[in-house]
């Protein structure tokens, strides 16, 4: 690679003969430049690979162009995909964007919000860990007057935007497609009450279970965290009752493929003896075998809305809260594991 | 959650009949307290839930407690691992992580840069993007004075830290396998020669193959960014040969997985007529029909070994410039899709 002098600015602004001022309003998508001047301009830009100073150009405006987002973990195919989409809106606008994982744990949680706010984020996007109640440290990202929008996991006593799927209507969905395979015994591996999305699913599984008539037994629905080995131990309690289930319906798809695994092991056919839902769409569900049934949870949505929102807020600091609740409709997506009448 | 009031050092003080700057000391881990004590105080801060002030702590030791990442993108099992493992080392020892991604893009790579150094990390741990070839915001972060350590994807010429695999012994041991399972036509579907450790695969099949005294062709050994659809492109290209290979060993699973899906597409048996190796055992790599064998890469001890690297630097940062190079062995995972005599 050759070791020319550095592209500025001013470089940019001599090709196009405009100013330098007009130059870095184009770059940071000021509203007084045009969109043919803007293009002109990311176009030279492009073409003398000029790299911005992104610390000198955040200490001119006051602000540090940074987003930050904190997951439970990034080794899901979910929360990648809707950091990737985040990327993309916000990428485009400027914006870079750091990234916390908690590890579904509450005080990771705090260090990670405490952190962000260290480094003088322009917002943040999250989704809470499994084990967040107390909602405090959330208040404190309020307080500071910074945009903060919850996806997937959120919390209605928080009072800030959220994106997430219809988790009670998904619930509803699964169940009616079981009963349409002819299961009469379905049981539910959730996640734990306390989590809206988990609280949300479980409502949805016993109100769908009521109005079908089916069995509403205790045994039948059971809490866990949705680890691979928490599907394989409740699998185990469901096949260890008097009467097994016909059919599993489980919140997280690595907790399905612990039950999956389980029913391998016992030589149950699956579909036939017992059938099997998982919950997210990873990219595992396709490839193992059989594949298994599960929900899309429109993680690219969900991403540029969060992102798109965030951009909203930024834009009108002072409009009036109006919660953008966008809850997009779950697609299921079923698959060998599930579908008895092929 | 009730809401009782914060507690602070002075409460974990109290507790222990010491003093606050004792207790102080003892949570930033300082050598002047017994490891006793800070066990006891570590104790009693957990017991009475106390949450550290990162911010204020920061500002009073002029260290911000905070070291980025960078990686080419975190929806991968490898470097998921590998991030994991640093902030359980790093995490225990007070420091908290801040991920961003490349997305293999150079561009990215230098936004990220300079957005860590603007955050002010104590210190970056890198495993580079596909495209970089200039090492110029790599130089800028050694000359800023904070360590930097990379991992997997490193540069010699960079003068760092690096810890990662004996990727060119690894060639060796697949090639190795191959040819003991009875295969004498043997591809590879390999990452850019730019890139080290792609580089290092590439030279160890060559010296493999010719050790092996096996034919040695410009159209088995194809270069490319080894994605799922790059597997299915250079597959298809070694089907379309006069004489097709019948072993392809893939520089990475998820070209690997695109590979095997042209091989199903074309009613080509796996192991028989064409035996498949991938690299990287990412989790689907055991899950899919058949198997695939593929190569583990340690990333446990990898992120131990960054971390540790790291702490390493801080404690002696003027200690006279030893490299670390820990070249971990690999280790095969044979599986279904290259064994041939089971």
């Amino acid at each position: 690679m050759t070791n020319k002098k550095k592209t500025t600015i001013k470089d940019i602004a001599n090709v196009l003969n405009i100013s330098p001022a007009a130059v870095s309003k184009a770059l940071h998508d000021d509203s007084r430049i045009s969109d043919k001047t803007k293009e002109a301009v990311r176009e030279v830009a492009k073409e003398l690979n000029y790299q911005p100073n992104h610390l000198a150009s955040a200490l001119r405006r006051g602000k540090s162009n940074l987003v930050g987002l904190i997951v439970p973990r990034t080794n899901s195919n979910f929360f990648s995909s809707v950091i990737q989409n985040i990327e993309e809106v916000l990428n485009k606008k400027g914006y870079n964007i750091i990234i916390t994982q908690s590890n579904e744990s509450f005080k990771k949680e705090c260090s990670n919000i405490d952190t962000l706010l260290f480094t003088q984020v322009d917002g943040i996007i999250a989704s809470m860990a499994n084990e967040t109640i107390n909602l405090e440290y959330f208040e404190k990202i309020k307080s500071k007057g910074i945009p903060l929008i919850l996806f997937d996991r959120g919390e209605n006593n928080l009072n800030v935007d959220y994106i997430g799927i219809n988790d009670y209507d998904s619930s509803h969905m699964i169940v009616e497609h079981l009963v349409k395979q002819g299961c009469k015994r379905i049981a539910h591996i959730g996640g734990y009450r306390h989590t809206r999305i988990f609280n949300n699913r479980i409502r949805g599984y016993i109100d769908a279970i009521k109005k079908h008539n089916l069995p509403l037994e205790e045994d039948l629905l059971v809490e866990s965290s949705l680890t691979i080995e928490d599907g394989r131990e409740k699998m185990k309690q469901l096949l260890a009752l008097k009467k097994p289930p016909d059919a599993v319906y489980v919140a997280a798809d690595y907790a399905a493929l612990g039950a999956l695994q389980v029913l391998e092991e016992e030589n149950i056919k699956v579909p036939a003896d017992i059938a099997l839902v998982g919950f997210g769409n990873e990219p595992f569900t396709a490839l193992v075998t059989p594949s298994i049934t599960t929900v899309n949870q429109h993680s690219d949505e969900i991403g540029k809305q969060a992102a798109l929102t965030f951009l909203e807020r930024v834009k009108s600091p002072n409009k009036k809260q109006t919660l953008n609740k966008f809850i997009l409709e779950a697609e299921l997506i079923v698959r060998e594991s599930s579908n008895k009448k092929r």
